[in-house]
């Protein structure tokens, strides 16, 4: 039977510090946990309107219309960072669970299994970010980190760091290896200054519009770009 | 002064049909108010909050966190569709306001003048489609029509019809034209079927991975993907 303290307890976990508290998140829709059923997480509970009421999927839900199904897992313990030769993103300071959810998305259809994000980002357990990622999240790996220090592992194993920037190089004009680090940074500040530092490759993606235009790409988009050219080229 | 029922009537502005009555929209942020000023737009009022006071702000504003500065602009008289050769873009029942938003920042980006949306996309002076196009909304012309009519009068010209399909053909193989019109679909159901017949080019964002993977892409961070290749190609 689920109590009303349980309920309330699901419901706190919408915040980082019972996340963590607890170990727990929260997934929810038919899609979502089947993906976690069938991922390497543990799902602690699976709780269906049929059983509880819709009255408790109300109260637990974290999604403006509830969905019918909610599962409970754990968190899995963060892993320590163990460089191997490939292709990977860093995110700078990305705020927005919406955008970090998308380009975790964006990371799982191209085959990035590891993304490293600076402390300052948005947790992954974030109920927006497990929505909007729409299950990327239990493919790819997200370890937190100093940002910079990875920057310098990478330098250090002779690989390329990229930075998108307005001020960078024509991304289609440029040559773009399929081992490396690709950084983007936050949604109105770019990528920090310390980060910023240790890239070795400024890339833009050029406007083609002649004349007044948007000033800057959403993250998420500008993120989607960037990888198809580089999956392109290495094909 | 800003009385009181103005006040209410601004808010008002936040469902389409005060916006269809009134003739109006709401604008917030300095940025997005700069633009609406330079923009061909009739700008009726700007409020700041050193005028107006931040409560009587709180209450106009239609943004979890008020802007110190809002406008309000005139909606402009929706005009008739006349085609010229040149690359467009279709949207089929796109419904987050947040997505087409994104959609036209990027269309503003990529070059790309005038977007045909179905009637049952979302209206583009939402609000939330308003603060996402980032101003692009005051450069890109959105004309709501019938979709598969709009199709049929590109194939009429002998213009291709491009449509992003998870069974289409991989994007970066196939011959893309400079001119033509480009459909992507609804977030859930993709491109309907009335629209998707009179489609001549099915495209596919290939995925690099191997084994499981994101079942697809959020349909601006498709949007972006696709016009980037189309912009390379014609350059």
């Amino acid at each position: 039977m689920l109590t009303n303290a349980e309920i309330k307890r699901i419901k706190s976990l919408k915040e980082k510090k019972f996340r963590d508290e607890f170990g727990q998140f929260v997934v929810e829709g038919e899609k979502l946990v089947e993906e976690a059923l069938s991922s390497g997480f543990r799902v602690l509970a699976v709780y269906r309107e049929e059983e509880v009421g819709k009255e408790a999927m109300e109260r637990m839900s974290h999604l403006t219309s509830p969905s019918p199904v909610l599962a409970l897992v754990e968190k899995p313990a963060p892993k320590g960072v163990v460089l191997e030769r490939g292709l990977y993103i860093g995110l700078d300071a990305i705020r927005d669970p919406g955008n970090f959810g998308t380009i975790l998305r964006l990371t799982d259809w191209f085959g990035i299994s590891t993304v490293f994000a600076s402390m300052d980002c948005v947790e992954v357990f974030n109920p927006k970010v497990v929505q909007a990622s729409m299950g990327s999240v239990f493919r790819v790996e997200v370890l937190y980190c100093d940002l910079p220090d990875i920057c310098r592992r990478f330098r250090r194993m002779d690989l390329p760091v990229y930075g998108t920037f307005l001020d960078g190089s024509d991304i289609y004009e440029q040559s773009l290896a399929d081992e490396g680090l690709i950084l983007f940074g936050n949604e109105a500040n770019g990528i920090g200054p310390e980060a910023a530092a240790e890239v070795s490759s400024r890339i833009l993606i050029p406007s083609y519009k002649q004349g007044p235009t948007a000033e800057s790409l959403n993250v998420a988009t500008a993120t989607a770009i960037v990888l198809s050219e580089f999956r392109r080229r290495c094909r």
